[in-house]
């Protein structure tokens, strides 16, 4: 009798999980991916507005300033460093959706195991190019946005980059997602492509991948890249965020609309980060994933 | 001449601190206050739409949920105790503006000290009001915003919360910054109500200010309370929160605004938040500080 219930439990238990799992993985397709792309734009302008809340703040970014004890790196890789370690301890990793930046030593996470949906294929799920976007964050992207001068609020200061740096890298991350989607939307038009692995244009290397300066040479080239491409989604997407910048980054009063006046982020800068870094380096995570996904 | 440059250093080390010092001080009136909390505004109401992204993720905020090595709390204890750790090592905690939820055995900060302004009465700068805010957060603004519902994202959920939380307590601890730039504006108006700290109706006091149910009762009682009370700058603010959470908590499509007809958070929600605690809280904070300004 008892074992029994035990066998109907486990079923039922069973069934549960399947249920769960079926229905995150219908949650992917190229339309659904999309529509997932277009709600994380918010929250990157979001975090754009809330990183411009505070100067530049240099002693962030500079070894010099701090002399931790037992640690060697500047203010900002000592908090991302901690941030994650005590993320993962909560389960933030087990989500395919999400890349650490510094994965080396990370530990396990002690909470149950959530039936994430197993979506990608495992050989191109790892792909992880976090240091480029580090890179391309500081060198190029900070100095854009974000006013000179130090107030003083280092912690804060650390705290929104590393919120801004995950919505960045998830984005370009989901390129695994959305490549995905596409291949099993149309496995015959990627396999072919995916098997010659011949692109004689197309400069792409994982190594490549985490140099930013060469990032975007790519753009446009290959076989693979063609395919994967819609100019006009790409052009949509830039106008987008333009026009969000603005709506989002406005002072809002009651009196009247002060339009056009101020913005907290200059819009172009943003339509720029999408046009120069967001899309190509989310299509060479696309690329680099279906390059490995027969495997 | 060695003891000349260092005297010298050290003459022109000290004038920039005091003009640091100088700087930010001049910077808190009543009106630049102000300007602050409508900016904070917009932080909050950003930090509200990305909570809004996870449903409620119950598991988060359930103790039988996770069995965490050498801790005993849920999951968004174990986050929020030790991000603030982390924080507070690199001198978050050192701004008078911030104040942690967990103040207890927090780690001294590492890094050098900024000259943050001295500008409130230390025997009413540490007053904190956090266990009231936490409990107001979870027993009741949650229910109010967030969709039932879970999607394994715990640990995301978590450091939404954390940020929000965050936010909302900079917000009402701000009160101590208005409620010494009122003195300072009108010291002769104040003092007289201090010293008396005669308030037959006024039911405050740190007890009952750490529980939230009785928070609210204490409303326009008082004559500080009364004094302090700009019931017009208060319905302004009401109305502008909930304008905000309109602007940004829209679809913004490229075709045409999707405008009143769907919010990422009911905008009735965020001025309800703004009229039944956030206001009411901060003004608690300003009595609470005003009643030791004289200490």
């Amino acid at each position: 009798m008892m074992l029994r219930f035990l066998v109907l439990f486990l079923t039922l238990a069973s069934c549960r999980e399947s249920y769960k799992m079926a229905k995150a993985e219908y949650n992917y397709t190229v339309d659904s991916a999309r529509a997932s792309l277009v709600r994380q734009e918010d929250t990157i302008i979001f975090g754009l507005i809330e990183r411009a809340r505070f100067p530049l703040n240099s002693p962030t970014y500079n070894q010099s300033y701090t002399s931790i004890p037992q640690f060697r790196g500047t203010l900002l890789d000592f908090l991302v460093r901690h941030t994650e370690a005590i993320q993962a301890k909560a389960g933030r990793y087990i989500n395919p959706e999400e890349n650490p930046f510094f994965p080396e030593n990370l530990p396990p996470s002690v909470v149950p195991r959530y039936p994430f949906s197993q979506f990608l294929h495992p050989a191109a799920a790892m792909i992880n190019i976090n240091n480029a976007i580090w890179k391309l964050y500081f060198d190029e992207l900070l100095p854009m946005f974000v006013a000179s001068g130090d107030d003083g609020n280092y912690a804060q200061t650390a705290a929104t980059d590393l919120s801004l740096l995950q919505a960045i890298s998830r984005r370009i991350h989901y390129g695994k997602f959305v490549g995905e989607a596409k291949f099993r939307e149309s496995p015959q038009g990627y396999e072919p492509l995916i098997r010659a692995k011949i692109h004689p244009n197309f400069l792409y290397s994982r190594k490549l991948c985490t140099n930013v300066a060469h990032a975007t040479v790519i753009e446009d080239k290959g076989a693979l890249m063609k395919l994967l491409t819609y100019e006009s989604v790409e052009e949509m997407v830039v106008k987008r965020v333009k026009k969000k910048a603005m709506v989002f980054g406005q002072e809002v009063s009651l009196d009247r609309d002060v339009k056009g006046i101020t913005y907290k982020v200059d819009p172009s800068v943003v339509s720029l980060l999408y046009q120069k870094w967001l899309i190509p380096l989310t299509k060479n995570v696309e690329v680099e994933y279906l390059l490995n996904r027969l495997d």
